[in-house]
């Protein structure tokens, strides 16, 4: 059994600060508990009352006659501590702490806070709160909350599970999941996070067998693996994650000390982490339940390919548009499957979508005849029906029923969806056959595609290995000649470089690694070489060398006259492939993450980067290349050779592996990494310590 | 009056084809005229029957008592054309072709279709469809229309009007109207468009005055011209257009002559000329209803500030991030505004959004007081509450009711929206308020995000200027010097350069041009010169410019045998500034349309590319720049110089220019133009003509 089991589904529960009056907190939890169906054992806690609505009371749970599974704390916040102390004399593990002015009101609420979270490790209670707004279990008739929503709208009993840090985030989703006719298995809301986090809530649902379907709402994260371990759990257990995150935290002041710093926006990181773990991210509460919705009811989409089968012309291609808009596919039916249908409705337009027209009185059987052959045709994921608005006409519906039952019959495992204005009779009993129903064609699109993402979202679910630390390896800070020494050591390629003190010496460097070179000045005090003009490209002979010499050091003894100078870096000149940039930054939630982006412009101005967790399998920096757009330019653009990705892939690992296996490691930076049609070579890097 | 007034809101209407069987078509359309409230004349026209659903019946048109406003025609397709000639003899002016089988169903049925059209013109008459779904006028209890909709779905009376192409689309959008509780003015679905098309439609609804609000769906558009001066036309009587375009027609062959051709998606300059004349395109139908619920009950934000009150935290930050995103801004409200807040509600969280906290049990009044010192505090366009699940509690929810109303009178200009659960009684007295109603806070920011685009698109709306044709001027194709000629005498800068035959003169030419220099092979016959290494940069002396002009003859030759050279091009190489893509490309049914970009990787791996109509004012020409993405690089990228705008706005007005005035050019490419510190100069450029 979960260690949280008893907290979600308690066979009896104390509400401490239970009251007669409805208006205050401690009265409406429990009228929740004694009017929505509950069936376990109510004890209302009450200093003074003898009987609290009704039912008999206690002056505190040390006088229960057993141990509840849990218990509703609805104290004011400076009873709270001592009260919690009652509850572990009496043993009882699970306590909500609904009681606020903690944390989310200064200084001495948090302090409270912390004292209340030692207090529950200390005694191995597990709480939730404080200011957090319970939980509920609709199938056992559990409402152990104060929400006011219960007076207008009573979640019902389904198989979704919502876990949430904000109580007033959470009471929307479950009125608007209400309000869609849609059960909820499990719910919770956090609150302040002293001890249960939604982590540990996703945890719970993942096992819960009552729970086919997670949704999930953060505003922050403390332990970034748990987090993983969750999402993990509940993909290997293949139950859709839906999940959203406000707001954005303060990016760690050492990030600013590379280029990729300012760029490694902490949401981009969560995004990432959420793909990687097998959850999708939704965008909109509306978008996370019409989701769930969908998967609650639905089979996941087996493939990416969508069949629309639509009786408006117009409606079938604006699906059809955004199907591709969206990474689907909408194949065109093959030339014999195409002959059996003209034969079935020969006025039917399109090869996919395919529109039997508008005008079918009497003739619905068409739909049935015409999806078992687009079913036989092709091997699509996906069927959309567009049906107009003949889900609100009872009596000429039940040939579509049939349609619809068949298709579902001869295929389980494909998904089903009906795009149409509809009554409940006809959408429940659609969805009793296991096929959703949405009335606007474009959310039921973006619904079918966050369900295919999900399916292959949780077959490639995996978390980065762990890796055992290694012996420390410090590098100067800035130091480009350091910071290459250590990517050759790692096996990442570097170019034949020479670090000259003085002109002669620079001369001889060039001599010796070849015609034409580059040099650059060389100083931890200058981390960005060009913008003091301190790097000079393709100099062609021993005079441009030496004279080059001096020009550096002129530049950065004029832009930075206290600058530490280390000399002059010479190498060769190299022309041809396309310029990257390979990065890791310590997160202080998930640790090392990888950066990947193309050089140029790409990753400044259109913002086309990618992260993904350390270390990276080869797999992983694969996926992680192919998911920046501008990737198209190393398969061979315009007619250029295609570029080595392969280089790119292990340069990728070996930064990555380097930088999990370096607790002391804050940053690295390698800008540019050329890849070439053979091989790849770092041609500038940085690498930045954690402060100690 | 209108000329489609009469066709909208007929006074007496005849019905040809009518039948005392509700499941035909002309037994449906008499049914809805008969009971739906229409207060006109109807005249069932039946070629045998005396009497159809209990009213008198005519054998034909021509035996009516009085000549009736319209006609709705629901014959067989064979008998449409004699029937039209007895409206026409009638003196008819108005007819809706409501039957199939013309254009829709093969070669055949376009014949008949075109013979319809000539008729109708031929007789003066206008005419929808063939294959139309007719209109309606809710608000005259007019529903002309054989849509089985009706049904289950009239939708009522209100402000909307709708003009859809496809009849299944229009019945959707009704649909989706009616179940939301927002009422429809006129509406109609056009069909096949032998006469009166979407455009003609939106011009209609531009003028009546019983129409706020416009929702149109286009498949394809055959007079672009018409339909720019229906949208200014509404833009002008402000009057928000909110637009849907579905499908993609071919790109003409022409268009692949040039490199930006493959670009130049119709689909895009929809998009563009949709902005130009004010339209808000719309990429769901249920994004086009929410922008026109909100659009019908309150004035459009007449900035793009918005100021979030709310009861929960994270939906709160979930609105600002949305609002953010969709470019809103959310100002943080001034130090005076904040102290004042607090004194009103010392735990409030934020400077905007302001979270009142969820615990508000009997301090409704906050609400009122805080959103007052919003008002005072901020220059806002908009304000959004965020109030849970309030608008579900009746007797709770009167002081939030007062304070959205002492809202909308103290500011009637502002847009004032409130994001909940509610019922309907709460709902429909805000709306009466001119308050709108979201459930879901994204929704809701997209439509005000929509509403702030209408009022900045229709304030900025502006037809291209009529341009007179000048003296055709031929330009030989792929000819890059012709090209740069042309451009020369139309203002736009090009290097001084030199066609030479053999090397000989190209020394000479480098000699005079200043090396290094640039050299080029020219034929017409190889417009893509570097795909064949016809381009040599940065050549020094005139050694590397005579072994250089032997490298190019025959890298031309051996590339393309048979290719007609017509020698060198040497010009002096030029550094620095930002390579731009200046394109000009004729429309089929919009006409010359500017293309513009920045060179390299943006326009063809990111897309970031922006289209407008010729003629260009300087103001719509800096607007063009602006709205591509990379038009950042020209404002000083990482500390490099701004670059020369006005002369980049000044080189597109000349192309763009000269392209409206000469109607046989098909097509110019200037890639790249450099746009330097000072100055800008056309580096190379192509000129298409058109087919004769």
């Amino acid at each position: 059994m979960h260690q949280l089991e008893k907290m979600f589904r308690p066979a009896s529960v104390a509400v401490i600060g239970a009251s007669n009056d409805p208006d205050k907190l401690g009265g409406r939890t429990l009228l929740h508990l004694r009017e929505l169906g509950y069936r376990g054992r109510i004890y209302p806690i009450n200093v003074t009352a003898k009987q609290v609505q009704g039912l008999p009371a206690w002056p505190s749970v040390r006088d229960l006659p057993e141990v509840p599974d849990s218990a509703l704390m609805l104290l004011p916040a400076p009873l709270v501590e001592p009260a919690l102390e009652e509850c572990a004399a009496k043993g009882i593990l699970h306590v909500q702490v609904l009681s606020s002015g903690f944390a989310e009101e200064g200084a001495e609420g948090a302090a409270m806070q912390d004292r209340v979270a030692a207090l529950a490790r200390r005694h191995g209670m597990r709480i939730t709160g404080p200011n957090a707004l319970g939980s509920i279990s609709p199938p056992d008739g559990f409402f152990g909350t104060f929400s006011s929503l219960l007076a207008t709208a009573q979640p019902g009993p389904g198989v979704i599970g919502v876990a949430t840090q904000s109580g007033a985030y959470g009471s929307h989703i479950y009125a608007a999941a209400h309000l869609r006719g849609i059960g909820i298995s499990r719910a919770i809301a956090t609150g302040n996070e002293a001890d249960i986090d939604v982590a540990a809530a996703i945890d719970y649902l993942a096992e819960d067998a009552g729970t086919r379907v997670i949704c999930a709402s953060l505003e922050g994260c403390k332990d970034g693996a748990a987090l993983r371990r969750a999402l993990l759990k509940a993909a290997a257990a293949r139950k859709p994650v839906i999940i959203m995150k406000v707001g954005t935290t303060e990016v760690g002041a050492a990030a600013a000390a590379t280029h990729t710093g300012s760029l490694a926006g902490e949401d981009r990181i969560f995004s990432a982490v959420f793909r990687e773990c097998g959850a999708y991210r939704a965008q909109s509460i509306e978008e996370m339940i019409d989701i769930a919705y969908l998967c609650a009811i639905a089979p996941l989409p087996p493939n990416d390919a969508v069949g629309v089968l639509t009786v408006s012309g117009g409606i079938g291609v604006l699906m059809a548009d955004a199907c591709i808009e969206a990474g689907l596919s909408v194949p065109p039916m093959p030339d014999a499957a195409m002959a059996r249908i003209r034969e079935i409705q020969p006025v039917a337009g399109g090869r996919n979508p395919i529109d039997t027209t508008a005008q079918l009185n009497g003739r619905m059987h068409v739909f049935e005849a015409i999806s078992q052959e687009m079913l036989r045709g092709a091997e699509l994921g996906c069927f959309l029906f567009y049906l107009a608005h003949l889900g609100r006409n009872v009596p000429r519906f039940p040939p579509l029923e049939q349609t619809l039952a068949a298709l579902r019959q001869a295929a389980p495992d494909r998904l089903v969806v009906a795009v149409m204005t509809s009554v409940e009779e006809i959408r429940t009993r659609l969805e009793a056959l296991g096929v959703p129903v949405f009335e606007d064609p474009t959310r039921a699109v973006k619904a079918v595609t966050g369900a295919a993402r999900l399916r292959a979202l949780q077959a490639a679910a995996t978390a980065p290995k762990d890796v055992a630390a290694a012996a420390p390896r410090h590098v100067a800070a800035g130091n480009e000649a350091a910071a290459k020494a250590l990517l050759a050591e790692i096996g990442v390629k570097v170019l034949p470089e020479h670090v000259c003190a003085e002109a002669g010496q620079a001369v001889l460097a060039a001599d010796a690694v070849g015609y034409p070179v580059v040099m650059k000045i060389l100083s931890d005090d200058i981390p960005h070489k060009t913008e003091i003009g301190g790097v000079l490209l393709n100099l062609p002979d021993a005079d441009a060398v030496r004279q080059g010499f001096t020009t550096l050091m002129q530049r950065a003894g004029a832009a930075r006259p206290d600058a530490k100078l280390d000399g002059v870096l010479v190498a060769p000149m190299v022309r041809g492939g396309v310029e990257t940039i390979i990065g890791v930054q310590r997160d202080p939630i998930f640790g090392p993450m990888v950066m990947f982006g193309l050089g140029g412009v790409s990753v400044e101005l259109f913002r086309d980067v990618a992260f993904a967790s350390a270390p990276l399998t080869p797999e992983r920096a694969a996926a992680l290349v192919e998911s920046v757009q501008g990737a198209r330019l190393l398969a061979g653009w315009r007619g250029a050779p295609a570029l080595d990705k392969a280089a790119l892939v292990q340069a990728l690992c070996a930064v990555a592996a380097f930088a999990a296996a370096q607790p002391g490691i804050e940053s690295i930076e390698i800008n540019p990494f050329l890849v070439q049609a053979q091989g790849g070579v770092a041609l500038d890097a940085l690498v930045a310590m954690r402060a100690p």
